[in-house]
């Protein structure tokens, strides 16, 4: 018998936890049948009609939080036999991606009963092998964050060096010096002074920056669109 | 209707051309029925029973050419709508995995009238989307072969650094410096001298190296393996 296909989508958010701080974190949806009835589980559903993996993955991710991803991209197809084992076991097979929402966006998320965000390095069990997939996620986000630009994913147009640091700060999970961080971004060209300066602030207002768009988000040769989200 | 799920392989070697010269090849098997009558595709076919996906892509390989890869991993999983567009067109999903042999294994892989070994980068017209998934599986050995020890899946346990150079120039498909390779292979700290020189040699034989084992073939986070390939 032909195994089922599923699209699941591993969503990374910076968000404010409930003390204010902001925390990278991902939404979950609450199995409300078995098998694993009760856990929190990442949004998925089968793959529909006529459209394409990164469509339904899109979709995912809109249908479960209201969004558009920033950045979208496969992450990894799970298909181990015992990873689906149920009540009446069929077989699942996920083909995984990973997205990332724009942090301005992300306040506008959904939330209700059944879709909660959750810290991203900090999850209770999840349903199914959903805990390794996550932490496959984070360490593909963490590795990436180094030699590609897709820390823009989680900024806005424009930023300040503070901004982009928090952002590794967040993702990371660990402080960076701050007189280390802007030599080796400067160092890398990938961003670019906008000329412009945080309005309002009084003495010294911060530079604004942009990412050099002339560099994708994240190389993947062949794959790449003319386009990226 | 759920689509149908094909698990596909692209298989890596370095195998001698017509002409002697070893050059980076895949096997390939003929389509023996429409869609695609009579192209090559890549070796295929769909998940069975109990069997995980990287197992079923090493039963793939095993199938066409009877040989056991020295290095598997899942490359990508591909799905456009109209990939498998043909006559009565079921859609089709493939998750592919590339794959390295050994080249005292690759000697012995089987050829028939329908598998047959073809370089790399020089292609007829494939079946489906494969000559993008071959380009992609290229790309992606390309990039590997820099910051991993992958090369090593082309050797024998011992070899010489004019082997491993001679990988890397096939594989990346242009003449390497001598002296430069040596130093940049050297400071990596990848390979080990064995303190052993090519039996038989003459006057200054050449210096056996291995790898070193404590690092994985390719670094794959939470998804490592105990034992690689």
């Amino acid at each position: 018998m032909q195994p089922n296909l599923a699209i699941s989508t591993v969503i990374f958010a910076l968000r404010p936890d409930e003390n204010g701080r902001n925390t990278l974190m991902i939404p979950l949806v609450k199995r409300i049948r078995e098998p694993h009835l009760g856990k929190w589980a990442l949004p998925g559903g089968p793959l529909v009609g006529n459209e394409s993996l990164d469509e339904a993955a899109a979709r995912n991710l809109r249908e479960t939080t209201g969004l558009t991803p920033r950045y979208l991209e496969q992450l990894y197809s799970f298909g181990a036999p015992e990873r689906s084992a149920g009540a009446a076991a069929e077989r699942v097979v996920s083909i995984v991606y990973w997205a990332l929402v724009g942090t301005d966006e992300a306040d506008r998320a959904v939330e209700s009963e059944n879709v909660h965000w959750l810290a991203a390095d900090c999850l209770p069990e999840l349903a199914f092998d959903h805990n390794l997939i996550v932490e496959y996620a984070l360490w593909r986000l963490r590795a990436k964050l180094n030699y590609s630009r897709v820390a823009h994913g989680f900024l806005g147009e424009e930023f300040t060096l503070a901004q982009l640091r928090e952002v590794y700060e967040i993702v990371l999970g660990r402080p960076l010096d701050k007189g280390n961080f802007r030599r080796s971004v400067e160092a890398s060209g990938a961003i670019i002074p906008t000329g412009r300066v945080v309005a309002g602030a009084s003495n010294r207002p911060p530079a604004l920056y942009t990412y050099d768009k002339t560099r994708s988000l994240a190389d993947r040769g062949p794959l790449n669109k003319p386009s990226d989200y």
